[in-house]
């Protein structure tokens, strides 16, 4: 019996993932990835030069992105039958060798390996390595501290409503929004409506070659990358120099 | 000129630091790390093995941990003299040589490190290499996602006065609370109010040896480990398996 090996890589630079997910990926065997159909992958792009000599590959090819909106049934039940395809598919490869899969960020933190993860349980012995999720690599490129003291740090989708981010945003000291890209526009206005417009900042491809960090008042509301992530920091309590 | 150079070294399993920071630590000659007074430290056990040979280290000893309330005049003047302290050591060193900071987590997120920071700038080259945060190694200790599809994340910490946590644990999907220890029982008590009692759980020690992980309603009420956090994972969005 094999093991099914989940390993996070961290925000894209490949220095920062783990020792333990760097030593596995240049053991490995058999790898499998996401991506998009017809793109390599930002996940086998991390890896580019790791992987050993005649490694197997399994792209795991997403049948729809952002063709039909997410909470349609269409989309639910495509992705249903993608997830469960490649569980036992997995599952199958699984009973007679080792396969490593490959998550960015941590697997754990809103990852499609979670998917498979679930399906996979009581088939297969699974495991999971941790990884620095996106957000810490992308708070780490801005040069400063996300959190301090007492702060609230809250994490939101940018596909919520307008009026839930704007309530999530007056509660908290710091931001992290995620899946910007075509929510941006919804992203900024909630921001702006709270008051925290000036202190945002978007962070695209953090830690990864192209990296961009700037202040989201200055961003063009048209340009809506899809790889960023829009950051608030805290300003929380602190000891303070005494002169 | 030197550089001081911040190592976060994630939750605790050596294993977990990324690759960066691992060649970092083996690498360094004078290496700096807080510490309780009296205590080997957090830091400093996880790198154990680790330092070359003839290493110079810095034990930055907290004048104050809990003898003071953390909203004190003289906690603060006390902390703020201390950081004061040792930025004017870290850049006198920096002027002649590269000195290395051991930060448990990720430095960014509510790190010790950030206040030396902050006092660092404009006078010495800093750089900083994130870390895995410590609450990823315990939401992956236990085994489940923390967060799927359009979950809210929330990351409290248990000092708030008992409204504020109860307010911002209705609001949010999965839940983090840190700096727990004497404040268990008020954390708990705003979970109950907030009906989630039952979905959490006490991680400590995470990815550490003598890690624990149990449901927080089958804790006792004088048990409050200090190096504990407490979870309580999203149930969002996520495509059902199709029969």
């Amino acid at each position: 019996m094999g093991t099914i090996l989940c390993a996070g890589l961290g925000p894209g630079d490949p220095d920062l993932m783990s020792v333990r997910a760097d030593r596995a990926i240049r053991a490995a065997g058999h790898v499998a990835y996401f991506r998009k159909k017809g793109r390599p992958g930002q996940a086998r792009r991390i890896v580019e030069g790791m992987l050993a000599p005649g490694v197997t590959e399994y792209a795991m090819e997403y049948p729809v992105t952002t063709e039909l909106p997410f909470d349609s049934p269409e989309y639910i039940a495509c992705l249903a039958h993608f997830y469960d395809d490649w569980a036992n598919r997995l599952a199958t490869l699984a009973q007679t060798k080792d396969v490593l899969v490959l998550c960015e960020g941590d697997p754990f933190f809103y990852g499609s390996f979670m998917h498979l993860y679930t399906r996979l349980q009581g088939r297969a012995e699974v495991q999971v390595i941790p990884g620095i999720p996106g957000m810490v690599g992308c708070w780490s490129a801005t040069g400063t501290p996300i959190t301090w003291g007492d702060d609230v740090l809250v994490v939101l989708m940018g596909t919520l409503p307008e009026a839930e981010l704007l309530r999530h945003m007056q509660s908290a000291d710091a931001l992290v929004i995620m899946k910007t890209g075509r929510n941006l526009p919804r992203v900024r206005s909630a921001l702006a409506a709270a008051g925290r417009l000036d202190q945002a900042w978007l962070v695209e491809r953090g830690t990864m070659p192209g990296e961009r960090v700037v202040p989201l008042s200055e961003v063009d509301g048209t340009d809506c990358p899809y790889f960023a992530i829009v950051l608030v920091h805290g300003q929380g309590r602190r000891p303070e120099v005494i002169e």
